[in-house]
């Protein structure tokens, strides 16, 4: 499973383990400016007793084009903008389903989860269900488990829901968010900007279900 | 380019530097025992005066259940096999593509060569031409570029050629083979075991072609 220290993979978590999944965490350091995210990862990990948190080094060098990685600020949120934001990370996710595919092939696991969504997002590409089923197609012909009848499944379970439904299953199922981290511009202490897409879209998701969002603001 | 130290890959980047591309050449140390492949990359990069080589470090961990990298021997060469041998590495090609696909839009490249191809090959299933298909669907729609109308192409020229004929393409353009390593278990020394699958086939090609490997062999 593909942990972020964010809220949707700490909710994906808390699904596969209700389905009584013995879980593999997976993260990256791959030169994001809030690596801090991996000490979220690794508390939800903890906190859900999962079978093993494993955090991948990446070079950075394919990343750099992006405000998340390389040169330039990340922007003010604008949850009504249409272009692709300047955070956008070339072919992230790709990367990380791929190498999340191999490390499933490698120990025999059935399926990848990843928390990607479509609806609250940022606008980034590899977030889309057309995503979502690519990959898929590409794994059913990629490795040695796929053509021996046996593919390792994707699965994208939020991949059709809003940021407030997504809270909502988490708090029925008792995710604990204080531990989670979605900003795109913490401070050196882990507080959350509030004002980045990713805050505005997690804030909003609170508010849209009556509910106090428990991380911490600047 | 994804450049291996191979034969195939030289011979892609010969096509590709006839095309007057300007090449950045691509290479991974992933855990492979046979690593001595990227001081051979590196010459064939520096032959051919690509722009840039870089070589990116992967965490081996996904990739361990190979016995090109993890634990087991290489099996003796039998291309006749029909089942997948020890030597595939999980989802290799499906992250190398990845990682390059990443690359290649951070330096706003407009394609992605890959040396893969499907006559005399080892039968893993990520150099097959319905795994080239997927992975291009995919790059269609995972990125930013794609989105906005500008996709990376994935190109992989070798696809439908034997050994031969490759041998023979790369001969044509002046390729120097004695700088290529396509061994899976070489001695400290470099020197081709001339009895793993990878040896059987380049044999074969150069045989075919009545022409003498300028490869060392034990």
């Amino acid at each position: 499973m593909l942990l972020s220290g964010g809220l949707d993979s700490a909710t994906v978590l808390a699904m596969a383990s209700k389905d009584e999944y013995s879980v593999t965490a997976l993260s990256f350091r791959y030169g994001q400016k809030h690596s801090i995210e991996l000490d979220k990862a690794a508390a939800t990990a903890a906190a859900w007793n999962v079978r093993d948190h494993v955090v991948l080094q990446l070079d950075p060098e394919p990343f750099r084009a992006s405000s998340l990685t390389g040169e330039g600020e990340v922007q003010n949120g604008n949850i009504q903008r249409t272009e692709i934001p300047s955070t956008y990370v070339p072919a992230r996710n790709t990367v990380f389903l791929s190498l999340a595919l191999a490390l499933a092939e490698s120990r025999e696991a059935d399926a990848v989860f990843i928390g990607v969504n479509a609806l609250d997002y940022s606008g980034y590409p590899d977030c889309r269900p057309a995503f979502i089923k690519a990959f898929r197609n590409l794994a059913a012909v990629a490795t040695k488990s796929a053509v021996q009848g046996n593919p390792v499944r994707i699965e994208a379970p939020l991949l059709h829901m809003t940021k407030a439904e997504i809270i909502r299953a988490g708090l029925d199922l008792g995710v604990d968010y204080s531990l989670t981290l979605s900003c795109y511009r913490p401070d050196s202490q882990g507080r959350s900007c509030g004002t980045c897409d990713s805050c505005l879209l997690r804030l909003k998701g609170f508010r849209e279900n009556g509910e106090t969002d428990p991380a911490t603001y600047v």
